[in-house]
């Protein structure tokens, strides 16, 4: 098959140690877009995976789900996008496209798994190796189905980390009705809450701040939190109880979430976003029963959706709050530290087009 | 105060013990109806209210809030019901009426807590001697605001168990958006489960039961349902994986739903209205995340629900399956004992109007 090399920021094994590498990408093909990657996000999915923390890896690995550039190629049949375009690809490269989730443009709930954008398996004439490299790297080839139309005001680092941190708090946002007035929750105050807390504040909701840190409250405020609580504080949880109609919750460690179910009004609904092996549900189903509540899980977003959450934050000039580092091995390393240990207001970006070589 | 008097089967204290009793309702004010009841649901309610299960009560106590009869007298301000017409009353008979849950027609979640149709407590000008009466008796006094109008062809004891067991159904079925095409599951085949399956097959739903009796296959199949599944049988269980966008759990016992949370398609929700203290939760938030799961408590359901349920009822055809039994405390107590040892198919309804002396 036809393929073209590029350059990447990989995993050299399942320590974090990191190398300049070549991987292949597909030439174009009929329905394909080929970017040039300016930017990419560091997800903590990235670790997980990366440290084979969900499982064995193949490496040399480039992982990277949060993908911004400009097109440079497209092939003959693709209509969305054109050469010069604005374009961001996010956690899925491809999906069955028959099952009856992608069919509602759920493809993230697709029967046949989804194809992650690294560390997945696939054909090799589509992922030169059988494993899809993600975005740590200079070029990508996606299909236009999987392929982001960015306005030109969002070509910037921080919109990056919108294609998975903003998609996985706008899709429950929509899912489950959270609508301008609300009033809603954001528990964590990190790369998935920061940008819950700027999405539900676009949206015209009254935002309240869980969070353990009371060193984190102006920062709350700012981002657009018009009330801040410190989860800690007993007194501060009962004056909050039966307020919110909606809640964010994006704690990824064991916790008990009847405290923050406590918050919620009669027939409210929280969402878990922060996988977590156990200690996150209430035990009984009373806690739920007699006030009418409701729990779900959520699982980034659709094509269709991030489309709509891309254009809704070009709008409302929504962006996350980052750090920009440059695509040494060493960088990556030291961003992926600093990840593991929260250090980090909110999410690295990797100066990819720029500095990668 | 004006009051009446009125016949009644009350428990004497909270061993099951039952006994002929007089108790005093209100006379009818501008906006009461005064209902001679015809016949009245045993619910299990009734029995851990009666036990002390659920707390303290005053003795005696006269429970029931399945009740159907005839209006006999209307206050100069009722306007839903007259005099003749067939009149039903569930699990309240007051709220606040003014708070936000109120206002959307969901007393059922009221701020200030519902008024219970037996052992609340309430103004001593309302409900004499201050504590609510329920339905196991001649007769009882309803602000209309709280009256559900029944149509003449369910004026018959098997329509009694709509009024807390049908509503109970039918409400979560419309409030998760469950219609006609839908595959539901059943968990659990009694006084709730097997509403579910009629009101379910009456929307038209495609019903499956999940039971550990397989005795009970028939009888299932009898109700409406298209499949039923021994919940025991792992084969069973792993051919059903993943083919159901709602589950009914009226399981009131402990018990993992993780099994029962893999019959759920992708977003599937299931609903929980059977009060388990303990082990009725998965433990980890993963349960819900990776598939869009959802799960939801559900208590009874509004007035204006209610009359929704009852007229959609009376337009299907959907009736309980009963057994009646004269209103003597012999009888009640049996009834108890039965219902405790789940030795009814499927509910007990006392033929009040005719047997209370």
């Amino acid at each position: 098959m036809a393929t073209f090399d590029t350059k990447c920021i990989a995993c050299q094994d399942n320590t974090g140690k990191m190398m300049v590498h070549t991987i292949q990408r597909r030439a174009v093909g009929p329905k394909d877009v080929h970017i040039k990657i300016t930017y990419s996000g560091i997800c903590h999915s990235d670790i997980h995976t990366g440290l084979e923390e969900w499982g064995p890896r193949t490496y040399p690995l480039c992982v990277g789900h949060e993908i911004l550039g400009k097109v440079v190629a497209v092939g003959a049949e693709v209509k969305k996008l054109k050469v010069g375009d604005v374009a961001g690809v996010g956690c899925m490269v491809d999906s069955c496209r028959t099952c009856e989730f992608c069919d509602i443009g759920d493809e993230q709930y697709c029967l046949k798994g989804f194809t992650g954008t690294y560390g997945a398996k696939g054909p090799e004439e589509k992922y030169p190796g059988g494993i899809t490299q993600g975005g740590y790297s200079k070029d990508i080839v996606v299909d236009e189905a999987f392929v982001i139309s960015v306005p030109e005001n969002l070509h910037v680092a921080a919109a990056t980390p919108l294609l998975c941190a903003g998609i996985t708090c706008y899709s429950p946002f929509k899912k489950h009705g959270v609508k301008a007035g609300d009033k809603i929750g954001v528990i964590g105050l990190g790369g998935l809450g920061h940008m819950a807390v700027k999405i539900g504040a676009a949206m015209g909701c009254d935002v309240t701040v869980l969070t353990t840190s009371a060193a984190k409250k102006d920062l709350a405020m700012s981002l657009g939190a018009s009330r801040v609580i410190i989860s800690t504080d007993a007194e501060s949880m009962k004056s909050a109880a039966r307020s919110l109609n909606f809640i964010y919750n994006s704690i990824a460690f064991d916790h008990d979430v009847q405290q923050y179910l406590d918050l919620l009004k009669n027939e409210g609904t929280m969402v878990l976003v922060g996988g977590v092996p156990k200690g996150a549900m209430p035990a009984g189903s009373f806690a739920l029963i007699g006030r009418g509540l409701r729990m779900a899980g959520s699982l980034i977003g659709g094509v269709k959706e991030t489309q709509e959450m891309i254009d809704f934050c070009a709008k409302h000039n929504v962006l996350s709050e980052i750090e920009k580092i440059p695509a040494t091995p060493e960088a990556v390393e030291e961003a992926w530290k600093r990840t593991v240990k929260a250090d980090v207001r909110f999410r690295f970006v990797i100066d990819t087009g720029a500095t990668l070589e």
